[in-house]
């Protein structure tokens, strides 16, 4: 009652998924997703439209897109990689599209093999296809920073850097831009300078979402100076699936478990119900025998009395 | 270079050993000392005087003080949990005691045997001690509030409690108080909420440290909140040593390598060399084959261009 709303985008079955070698099958994808929005999650990166050679494990993204928007309250996004993404997102129906652009033009070139001109031009594409589009059919289209914080091929990147494609991005038609610490290499200090930099450039409610990596550990620590600078959106993976956070390259994702129990013990409102999320686990174990699910929360616990805080 | 300094305390051969069943020999924990004080770490818990019975793992510490002393700037602390330990490690020469206190008398009463009242007498007596020294052989000595942020048998602790107990540790003659995350339960608005009223009670300069655990993955998150209340003294432990993360109970100390690098990377300063202190972990696990270090700076490396930050 009149606590503040944090909206946890849960990113799994994309992120996760797509950096595991197992393929879940749609059933599982199907009843994960549900489990997960009865526990509360309203936002869900549910797969990606790119090409089933390239991401086989996210080749069923239209199947498990078309169930996810038979579920209430739940905003349904997908990540595209190019324009040919964002057509068939858009002929899937969802409500949110995010395309990345990777502030180190190496690391862009290595993932989409463009540089940032030519992305900056294929938004451009995905924009006016979004316009051509009735307004109460036009999904939400972020584009999102990754390597903000700094790049395993470049090294540190310049923040004029970040700011320059901000801009870029919000010129190009995006309705909001999103940073990603795509490699685990952002600091507390370093959040809060470039939320407040790009919220200046940009506008306040033009950058309310961060998707952070817990591959050094500072992922909570990461979420909090987030949360200290305005950020109201937080991207999380269930069990950290897709990563391990001991694991160097890894995708890292911070664990949706975790990280609400830290925003709902600090009085934070998340609007999911974290044992009804913590049960939600075993869908994916099940469906992915071999894969280890992270996190602190479910192996030691919520507090005692936690209900009475 | 005007960077602020952040004291790390590490309680490693103390909170780490005395949570394993392994005895680690002597000369490792030497050459453990050592090295850790050769990476630049200014303050270690070296020991605690106890009875061998109890804690077989520490019988040496009095052998350990007498190395330790032997290093060049470096704080040379010991837990006692009551007077008889207090006169070991008087007669040692350490140059820092701490004394738990449970605000949970339950805690109190299952750790120590005592009640607040018993444990209270028994820190007067320790002052009387420490009084009847000359000043230049009198060490530090802190009340460490444990269980402060809820107790696993108790469950939450009134804040109420716990400045009654701060005060009352004053006023037994302390020279500071701490506070202990005990049981892993703390959360980021609820330390910032607590250090400000013990801050308030007892003076701003006479609660500068926190023990912190990562049972519950909130570690790093909840230092971050330190320090933005004015904590300078932060205890962590090499490698994590003696609390499996991702085992319930477990000590789960906050690992010394991930906060070094969470403050050396928001440009505070720690004085520690962050490549000699991953270094000295080799010690550790050669003496300690059995035991599972963890860390995500160990495993996932510095970031590129770290340096240059």
């Amino acid at each position: 009652m009149g606590k503040t709303l944090i909206e946890i985008s849960e990113v799994g079955p994309r992120d996760g998924l797509q950096n595991i070698a197992a393929i879940m099958p749609l059933k599982a994808k199907k009843a994960w997703i549900t489990a997960m929005a009865n526990a509360g999650v309203r936002e869900i990166e549910v797969g990606s439209f790119v090409p089933a050679r390239i991401l086989p494990q996210l080749a069923d993204t239209a199947d498990v897109v078309a169930h996810a928007l038979t579920l209430t309250n739940l905003t349904v996004a997908v990540l595209v990689p190019n324009y040919k993404g964002a057509e068939n997102a858009v002929r899937a129906g969802v409500h949110k599209i995010t395309i990345p652009l990777s502030a180190s033009e190496t690391h862009s070139l290595a993932n989409v093999k463009r540089t940032h001109t030519q992305m900056l031009e294929e938004i451009q594409k995905i924009t006016r296809l979004l316009k051509s589009l009735p307004k109460e059919q036009r999904p939400k289209f972020e584009g999102s920073i990754s390597t903000a914080f700094g790049c395993t091929l470049e090294g540190p990147v310049p923040e004029k850097k970040i700011l320059e494609l901000a801009t870029a991005l919000m010129t190009a038609g995006c309705d909001e831009v999103g940073l990603s610490d795509t490699t685990g290499y952002a600091n507390p200090v370093q959040i809060k300078r470039l939320v407040c930099a790009v919220k200046n450039t940009v506008g306040d409610d033009k950058l309310t979402g961060l998707h952070l990596h817990n591959t050094r550990g500072l992922g909570l620590a990461n979420a909090l100076a987030a949360l200290e600078v305005g950020i109201t959106t937080l991207d999380s993976s269930l069990g950290g699936l897709g990563g391990c956070p001991f694991a160097p390259g890894a995708s890292g994702n911070i664990v949706t478990e975790d990280l609400v129990y830290m925003l709902e013990s600090m009085g934070l409102d998340t609007g999911i119900d974290l044992n009804k999320l913590l049960a939600s686990r075993q869908i994916v174990q099940s469906a992915l025998p071999g894969e280890t699910l992270f996190g602190f929360i479910p192996e030691a616990g919520l507090p005692l009395g936690y209900e009475m805080v």
